[in-house]
């Protein structure tokens, strides 16, 4: 848990969205535009995902005020083949530049049954879910990633050459929730490492390594060294899976060529995307994949749970309970953030 | 290591092919049906992949004289959408199933950019990275899965409800080796604990569950209990993803619903995979691809390794290099092997 100050009101939704493209608007951005960014990062909120919602406001605001990032992006789509949609984010902010890559996508898979956007010249694009969550509302399964700045050092060598990147894939569910998975390459946040330094505990095997590749169990040793992927070889394989797709194949920059974004927040990253989209009316009535979906969740939710206070799920639904939850509610921010949303807003144009 | 018998001649890889297609039609398989096979489980041996290669001959010739798998197959194909092929296997082979999902692929990508092919009605495919490298020599980037028999409990779970599923991919290197990745989702293979067994020794956490779901260091318990995923709930969310695509949107078994080929040898599987195929050379020129994965290799070599004994390596180096050296010296496979070969061809029509 977090400790932060989180002592205002909680939003509703819509009025949370509201002031966030009014946020927007005031570093630059057109309301389309702004109303783009707004959806991707309120949705990360709703989801608990805060570290990639609105508290993003800081990092981005910062690079478009600092020209890092493009406040007026022309976003442009080529199709160089019937379900192909190369994306060209001129530089915008992430989620803008993601949105557009998901509807590109959309419109392809719509046309031909599968529809896969490259996109380049982009920025952060905040989690994962919220584009896999609209795109299962429209009917569509997706795998989605994008690469990173450079923090993971590859399997067995000794410096940061790949990014922890994100990987999510989304199953539309008819019938009930859909299935969201959105997942980091490293086994553990760098977050853990630090609260483990903070308590002065020795973190488990396979966490991380020193600053020379080689293992370590110390978390002060480890947070000057680098975080481990998941499962070794494997996980290191999927970063550059990940990398291969959103970076290199979309003709952006990947590996050592992404530029960071705390190191030089008044230049371009060029970061790349990847959304691969299949429409899933193409491949059965409505009632065949909500019987299927239904039946394959059952089958996962009635394995005996090994500790009886923590019962099987499936990929997403914490996510999907806590904005349900979070939409009765309503969402607490963090003051830094709401008080950094009301500074950009004031400037907003009427 | 395995220690087995190998005491035979070094074959040739013309010399195998036409043994293996011999073997193949000798259990009943039409020349052409047997040559697909053949050609992926001797790409496997020639991998160094020998527990997927031309040794599955033991298993699938038992379930093709069983009637578990359809000799004559008449594999269909169906296209719902341009970019999407939905392949019934009739119960054949896996690796004819599986030759011909990735030929619709690639169709499909020829014509749209992109391409996939969902199939069902299969069995065993053998391992991915034979179709990544088949589809990375005609220009196509690929990310292959399959289902299969249920070995892993869902995360916090107790009972084996999920296969280990296995997820490739690969890209086209046109001025030097492909990059393959082939992964099934544990940490470990079975075989490893089975070695600490014998040894007497324990396994490291995070490898594997007693039969309740908890964890073990006891590689004896863990032979009883279940695998673990790589990165826990993550892996468990990957094995969902890949029986998702593979298993539930094709049209095929999924979890639980898969039949196991070593309980019920006799009873077709219902196993499906999934093919996704992107035509490289929609995305840029032969000269831009071969440059950009020349810099993205370099940059991975160029990483110092922790271990100076241990260079940085890419996915695919290992099998590819192997491949390379066979090719010169010759396959060596196991006597068994050979024999069972020779017994099957020795039926073959003349």
């Amino acid at each position: 848990m977090n400790k932060v100050a989180a002592t205002g009101k909680a939003w509703q939704e819509e009025e949370l969205t509201a002031l966030a493209i009014q946020a927007f608007r005031g570093l630059g951005l057109p309301p389309q535009d702004a109303a783009d960014v707004a959806r991707i990062l309120v949705v990360a909120d709703l989801f608990g995902l805060s570290t990639h919602g609105l508290s993003r406001i800081e990092s981005y605001g910062e690079r478009l005020q600092l020209g890092g990032i493009n406040a007026c992006a022309n976003v442009t789509v080529e199709s160089p083949a019937p379900a192909l949609r190369m994306v060209d984010g001129d530089n915008g902010v992430g989620p803008l530049v993601g949105m557009h890559a998901l509807r590109a996508a959309m419109d392809a898979a719509s046309q031909c049954g599968v529809g896969v956007a490259l996109a380049r010249g982009s920025n952060h694009f905040g989690p994962i879910s919220p584009y896999s969550l609209i795109a299962a509302q429209h009917g569509y399964a997706s795998i989605i990633g994008s690469n990173a700045t450079t923090t993971i050092a590859p399997w067995g060598g000794s410096d940061a050459r790949l990014g922890n990147s994100p990987l999510g894939f989304g199953v539309p569910n008819p019938g009930g929730k859909p299935f969201l998975l959105d997942m980091a390459m490293s086994v553990v946040a760098r977050a853990k490492i630090r609260n483990a330094f903070k308590r002065g505990e020795p973190i488990p095997d396979g966490w991380a390594t020193d600053a020379q590749g080689r293992p370590t169990k110390d978390p002060g040793v480890a947070l000057d060294g680098f975080l481990l992927p998941i499962g070794g070889h494997k996980g290191y394989g999927l970063a550059l899976l990940v990398d291969l797709f959103a970076g290199l194949l979309s003709n952006a920059a990947y590996l050592t060529r992404v530029k960071s974004w705390v190191d030089a927040p008044d230049e371009p990253q060029n970061l790349g995307h990847f959304f691969i989209l299949i429409d899933t009316r193409r491949l059965g009535s409505v009632d065949w994949l909500t019987e299927r979906m239904r039946d394959f969740a059952a089958i996962l939710h009635d394995s005996p749970a090994a500790d009886a206070q923590r019962p099987v799920i499936v990929p997403g639904e914490i996510e999907l309970d806590k904005m349900a939850r979070q939409r009765e509610s309503g969402i607490v921010l963090e003051d830094t953030v709401v008080a950094l949303l009301h500074e950009h807003a004031a400037r907003a144009p009427k």
